[in-house]
């Protein structure tokens, strides 16, 4: 199991007339967690697409809200990789308020696709190699 | 049963370096085609929340990405009810591009909110009222 | 002169804390004022960055708000070239609540560039056969 | 002079389909900075909006856009008081990229407003008071 905590912080654009951060935002704060959590592996997403020619586009995506983020508040995302990416690659996140209570859950899952070709592969080797080490029991 | 279409061009905003619809922002649609098929029943939400106190948070969104939207596109937001709300309402958005291909789906669950005391309320009797002839069967 | 006027509903995504259109967001209606005011001269900007390689950054932005924009209002973009394009085109934007009142006003100043060289180029001639009527006097 | 350095990576949701930092988040990327620059002189806006009630509408920005920004650099926004503010504040904004070139310039001016009374004020105190030491001369 992978799993890696990163923090934002809800800035003023993302809060809407409730006061709330928007419930749309939320899918880019999983998005920063993901690529947070490939730089902590030593990978960079930018890489990805801009040497590599492979995206990863998202192929659905599973929501619940528990309870509302504010403005300036600092979030912890955790995201968190619970099986080797195959053809697939699933992302839990969870999301902590400054009090360190849970208010939002997601799974997110992904593909992998060649750029070029737009045709669906594999995780890219250096990626299940760099997950590895967490997954050996 | 209510079922409401409504047309959404998409910006340039919107768009990210894939040259697609950026993930996160089919939320804003889905929130727009609700927002508008209320207003087809004569129900206006700004006054939900600012005349009767009553907003309605998400509390459940779960989305299939199918195919992506590109810049300037007219993409069809449909929201269907399949059930008059109680305590719960819930979307079904499906989503077509320009050649009518549906390349997005979700289902949205919101609850209702009495503003002045933070408590979960039952879908306001006027709303109940407006859907009724779509479900006398 | 060319004038060319496009209606915009606030959106929930768009509003702030203070409930307010945040005022970021404001350069997305002037890009969607331009867009609109080049397919009423039958000209589609996305055809101009696909099939001609022309795009056409903005340089410069100059913005005076005025008073707020409130969610759910209509928002009539007001888009007007006083001069016809050279090496440079320049709009200014107005926009106008429901009320008809002028809530903000803003010059935005792009250039033309070929993203195959990357070199800034003249506004295109098409364009400028497109405006002529409106400038002959 | 009162000057502040913050660094905010692009996002992939602040990218458009050019590849760059779309035009109108360089306003976010302000808004941050100015909120950033308060907090290192110990002051939250959040308290100023919640507990003083005393929000800060922009009034006017002037921006020059001279490179693009891309996704996920590290673009330092650096914001600059030149006088101490009166009835107005004004921030002057530079952007540097990740090769420290400025690809940004931005001057922009915020009024207080007393939210209760919605009327314009002068600057609070405590804010004149924090800001003196890097004024003395």
């Amino acid at each position: 199991m992978y799993v890696f905590d990163y923090d934002i912080r809800v800035r003023y654009a993302e809060t809407d007339k409730m006061g709330y951060l928007f419930y749309g935002h939320y899918a880019n704060y999983y998005e920063i967690g993901r690529v947070e959590a490939f730089r902590a592996l030593g990978l960079r997403y930018k890489t990805m697409e801009d040497d590599h020619n492979i995206m990863m586009p998202v192929v659905n995506m599973d929501v619940r809200y528990i309870a509302p983020a504010y403005y300036d508040e600092t979030i912890k995302v955790r995201s968190t990789l619970k099986e080797l990416p195959t053809k697939m690659i699933t992302f839990d996140h969870e999301l902590f308020n400054s009090e360190d209570k849970l208010i939002n859950k997601a799974r997110v899952k992904l593909f992998f696709v060649d750029m070029l070709s737009g045709e669906r592969i594999s995780a890219p080797e250096y990626l299940v190699q760099a997950l590895l080490k967490y997954f050996d029991d």
